[in-house]
């Protein structure tokens, strides 16, 4: 059987993905920090009572260790990683003044560093099977910088960048290198407690829908090679931008 | 009955876009220049050989009176546009210092105000009836200029902005405007005659395939309003960028 | 003697421009349409009072024949066109809806085409002297399209690719070629009337000053040949951007 | 007195911007590695040679603690900081399968984390005192990954990100923050290693010149607040882009 790996599946965009791809045919691989490991069983379990493959892999994917033995794993007692999905954010605002050097070094880490982890050791498989589809999932702040957003944009820019170089070295050996630009709140439970409208702007459809993005990362993969996309963006109608 | 207009359905790409919306059920309209009526028609003739509905309507899409002339005649005959795609190309190479005024001008025309004028036009209609969908074909060109480049990056950069330009104004109102940017060689018969090793490249997926790049029109299109790509860009696995 | 061309020498920034290229002892020569003569003779009799040398060329830059006659004349008449600045803006904002045909094409003839004719007639005699400077004004809406943009935009983004293309092109025949985005308001009558807070903006330097966007104007013209600026943002320090 | 900080002055650009900011007043303080000391004295020794001041802060720009102390101890022994530069390179090229983790850490703390650490111990000070210029130094790979360049891109990536949010929340506080793209090999012992035709090539003026480099940074730091850049690129005439 074959695998998909969501890192960073521990958020509504994350489970939606890990669903549209066991809905595709493939054992949706799963994976967050151990501490949450409850909720990924949660998921697992949902996925499998439509009748879908999912396993959880509890770890941290900012640790070398983690990763290459989450993918060992994966690919021993499930199947090759034919998709591998990097969603993990880490959205914080400070002013640069009190930006501590920590914040700074913990969401390079978490946003940036993980997604280097996980591309390189999916990619290795990949390479040696001759395709393979990796996504990465990015933030307006991918694009530009802005007031608080030093140490968001700086690793989500870095992410893209990892995209791109990984793109243009692996289109070549049939790996398809994508990045999604994701701009606007998505339909979470975080979003829902930001927003005093919510539920008027969910009704509108003013909300990302977890399942719309999903969507289109399942078309992703599956898009003919002749015409591979490597960047789009994702947003709501009624969204300025 | 619903209509999908295709301005610049002369080439194997509008043919393949204009095949794609008719088979999701639309009437397709296709516009190209009246010396080319024959083709136009045959490109009708073979989509309702396939049991779909499909209409010529020749005219100058560079002439205002043309194009309202037959946006108003598709909204009486056929239906509402609820889709339109741009797709006139102009590429042209010639050093700034060999590009005439003449050239500058009529690739500005086809590639830029022709664009304006479809958009101006089928806009109207749908803010009316709060939905709709445009879409913008755009190349590498639309994105930076070259060597040679002067006229036709002149022309693809206004388009570009016409899209982001009417995406924001319009986006609001629910009409989705879309810009796609094909970066690489499409397999038409222009492009068999500049490559030598066309036929390889063809069976290697490494030319864009005319009904790939219609599947992602035809995505666009369905994209759940939550969810709307604005850019994406479309290129082949092997296409260096 | 040596020239330096301003096309577009109507407003306070084309004036300032010429004044400081005058200051640098080239002969300013000012261009705008011949119905302001009055004004553009203000300008040549202001410098001239300063004690340097300065000459008016009125004269529609958007017709060939008025554009070529021009360069000539200059080269005839005062000695090479070393410098030549594009200054000619044509800022409106319209809904694409309410965008008329006229306004679209003529905000390109001026703000496009007008700089596609006089790029290429000076780039004619700066590649055959093996040097020259040739540099483009352009505005926020040269990198991106907004509501109510569809026309300037257009225009700008056209622009902004003709310089591209020329540099990519004319850079290794040892002609610089430049792209100035202004982003904020200019310290000129038109901004004046526009801002109720123009004097406290204008005493806080948070409008650009005419004088110092040409000093950076004169800054590209000297840099060193192995470290040329393609492409230069300027604003106010408090601006937003 | 007033003191410029040069974070990265152990190559030929950090030396020849150090002298350029020297030659302008402002005492040079100069940083590099503590294991390079040697070439920093001498550096301090040539410029006060030329009768003007200079001061060495060995120390490893990667460690909080050093960048604190560094920039206390010039703040008491030489006077505010009204200019800080940051000029560490840590170009690589590796496929992202061999890119190690600890290659991936080490340039994106020597090219970004240092960055921020940097830029936000002086802008403490600055914003108190309500002026000052901070400068990064950037590559192409800031604007886009390429083959071999994950980690190289994505560190200079991030910093440019540092860079926009930084000049979007301090610009208003009357800090300068501003960004230098160079594109091109620059005139160091390291290029003249690289390539065969580096004689003919520094001859013609084909690599950068460190003291045309420096003069755009002095530039950057003098300029207007009325018309401030935040971005701009540096490129020999001859070079393709």
């Amino acid at each position: 059987m074959s695998a998909a790996l969501i890192v960073g599946a521990g958020d509504a965009t994350g489970g939606a993905i890990a669903r549209a791809f066991a809905r595709e045919g493939y054992t949706a691989c799963v994976n967050r920090r151990a501490r949450n490991v409850a909720q990924l069983e949660t998921l697992v379990q949902s996925i499998e009572a439509e009748g879908f493959a999912a396993k959880a892999y509890p770890g941290d994917a900012r640790l070398e260790e983690d990763v290459t033995a989450m993918v060992d794993a994966i690919e021993r007692d499930v199947g090759p990683i034919n998709v591998a999905v990097f969603n993990i954010g880490a959205n914080v605002n400070f002013s640069i003044l009190e930006t501590t050097a920590q914040v700074y070094r913990k969401v390079w880490e978490m946003a940036a560093f993980a997604g280097f982890l996980m591309g390189r050791e999916v990619a290795k498989r990949m390479v040696t099977r001759g395709h393979g589809t990796i996504i990465f999932t990015g933030a307006t702040a991918s694009l530009r910088g802005g007031k608080g957003f030093s140490a968001f944009s700086g690793a989500k820019g870095a992410l893209r960048m990892l995209a791109q170089s990984m793109a243009r070295e692996l289109g070549p050996q049939n790996i398809h290198v994508a990045h999604v630009v994701i701009d606007g709140g998505i339909d979470t439970e975080f979003i829902r407690g930001l927003r005093a409208d919510f539920d008027e702007a969910k009704a509108l459809d003013k909300v990302l829908s977890p399942d719309a993005i999903a969507a289109q990362y399942v078309v992703l993969h599956k898009q003919h090679r002749s015409a591979w996309t490597h960047e789009l963006d994702l947003r709501p109608w009624a969204e300025t931008f």
